[in-house]
């Protein structure tokens, strides 16, 4: 079978392997499409190299088809339509003991440590697979994953209908927590640099705001009576972005960090004793988040067309990655193998 | 009667002023005791003058008394103990319409904004008033309102018992603060770096730490196993506090903003996203904790001995916040007025 493998150096390989057999307890499932991940894109400009080392099949946003089962899986059947939730945690650390596996100190995370969907084949165990509902199409399934982010990000924040949520970074995460909110009810501004990613916001039904032209907590206080956004979604990354969250949260405002700040950036601490804000730091996604975005994914709440922007074949992967790689139109590239 | 006005840099002007006469809905209190804040000592250095001015009777922790009874005041006689949630808010703004008037976009506090306790008699809104439990000792009483912090902190910071708790700054409130969370049950450490305050803290019951000569965060992850403080509370507002403080937390623990930050320090946000730890902003409290404040005291929880460390008559007051300033044993001074 076809496997990719990245090599370093914005490099992927295609070679021929063996097909992989399914272990005791785990499933054999024919990948049928999988996205490029910004973590994957990260990966392909080298800055993982240390940890993914330079023989790695990548991908974790996938869909599939169970192709074979080992011994003792009892949960799934042949041809059965499935996506993974790809955190495998040690069971033994304290995050682990307090029922926090998806952020357990010794995560792997699939397609990174250890090796991915980008493959005709794989092999992963039955405790990570989710079934997905019949009919459901398997390009938009392959985009659980990342909705699964967004669905964890807006429940942590507890965001509520009619409540004024402000998302900071118009990217395939921060459009995708958008909609979440505007599933739940919530009115949704999202600020952004670029343009072409505001044109497609505004196209989307989001009022925008480009805070490099306009003075954004400015926008958000008189959009909202002087009160303020009642959850912001940090999801740029950017001093910038670190900056200006506690300008605009209302009182009692929960701002939810979703982005990696890479390095430490200033914070106004004093505004959260002032009008009693609260951070929420977010990661990954629990199991119960994957549930949900499959569920939205099959009842339509998401606009796939407007998130999906590109599908190559498995043979043109090297292609996909680069054409994606500082794409300003560009939000999620799909890979399809076996579908 | 006498009264003590704040006449800027670091003075005080005892004068013999008419009695106050209680409006519609207003409660005359004859004041017992008053004890000195460090917002105070801040206003003592001048820090406030532009917004308390130079003829200010300051005081906002105290109790007293009912003394005389104005038109429509219902809930009150006189001779009753009472004490006294010195925060009038506005009614009208965003805060206020959510429910959250402690933190009004347009608070005034009493004692700062408006005069204060530190005078013989002091008339109160009759909503700000708090009754006391028949036989609680005045000087108890007078502890109230620095007690309500540390319930509000508290509260907000979700402490449960068997929790471990770090209180990073072993001042007043950060020992009230740790009292509060060992009546709760959880266990709790001080980090401080001034010896005699260790030495009382330790004394107290608490564990404690000197993060100058202890690596603070190896020591509570020694403690607790690797896992780290479920909730810490920062009351230290100094940047190492803010460092640390990402550091010492266990995953999704909940660090409590005491302190004021008067700088914007730099802050580990991805530490935040990592462990998926929450930031909560707290302010003085509610009445719900005032309540709970007067309950502790009355209840004997909070060993109020180790707290009241120095009692001065009114005439003293200028001395009393002389000896206070900068002083390394004094916890809290209280000002004896009509006791």
């Amino acid at each position: 079978m076809k496997a990719a493998f990245y090599t370093g150096d914005k490099t992927f390989e295609l070679r021929q392997i063996d097909p992989p057999r399914p272990g005791p307890g785990e499933v054999c499932i024919r990948v049928a499409y999988n996205g490029i991940c910004g973590t994957d894109m990260h990966a392909y400009h080298g800055a993982m190299d240390q940890r993914i080392g330079f023989n790695r099949i990548l991908g974790h946003e996938m869909s599939g088809t169970v192709n074979a089962l080992g011994a003792d899986v009892r949960n799934f059947s042949i041809g059965q339509p499935v996506t993974v939730r790809p955190l495998r945690s040690c069971g033994q650390c304290p995050a682990c003991k307090r029922g926090l596996s998806h952020i357990c100190h010794n995560l792997k995370f699939l397609g990174l440590d250890t090796d991915g969907a980008l493959q005709e084949f794989w092999c992963v165990e039955e405790d990570l697979v989710h079934p997905l509902p019949a009919g459901m199409p398997l390009d938009h399934a392959a985009l659980t994953e990342p909705v699964a982010v967004a669905c964890h990000d807006v429940r942590m924040g507890r965001v509520k209908a009619g409540e004024d949520v402000l998302v900071i970074g118009g990217g395939p995460i921060g459009i995708l927590i958008g909609m979440v909110c505007q599933h739940v009810g919530a009115k949704v501004t999202v600020s952004e640099v670029n343009e072409l990613r505001l044109a497609m916001a505004q196209r989307l039904g989001f009022r925008t705001v480009n805070p490099k032209t306009t003075d954004l907590a400015g926008a958000i206080m008189a959009e909202t009576g002087g009160k303020g956004a009642d959850v912001v979604f940090e999801v740029s990354g950017t001093r910038a972005g670190a900056s200006v969250m506690t300008d605009v949260a209302a009182s009692r405002g929960r701002i939810v960090m979703v982005a990696i700040h890479t390095t430490k950036p200033e914070v106004d601490l004093f505004r959260f004793f002032w009008r009693e804000l609260e951070l929420i730091g977010v990661r990954v996604y629990e199991k119960q988040d994957f549930d949900r975005a499959i569920e939205l994914l099959a009842g339509g709440a998401i606009e796939v067309k407007a998130i999906i922007t590109d599908v190559s074949r498995l043979d043109d992967v090297g292609n996909a990655f680069a054409s994606l790689d500082g794409s300003a139109t560009a939000m999620k590239s799909l890979i399809q193998i076996g579908a």
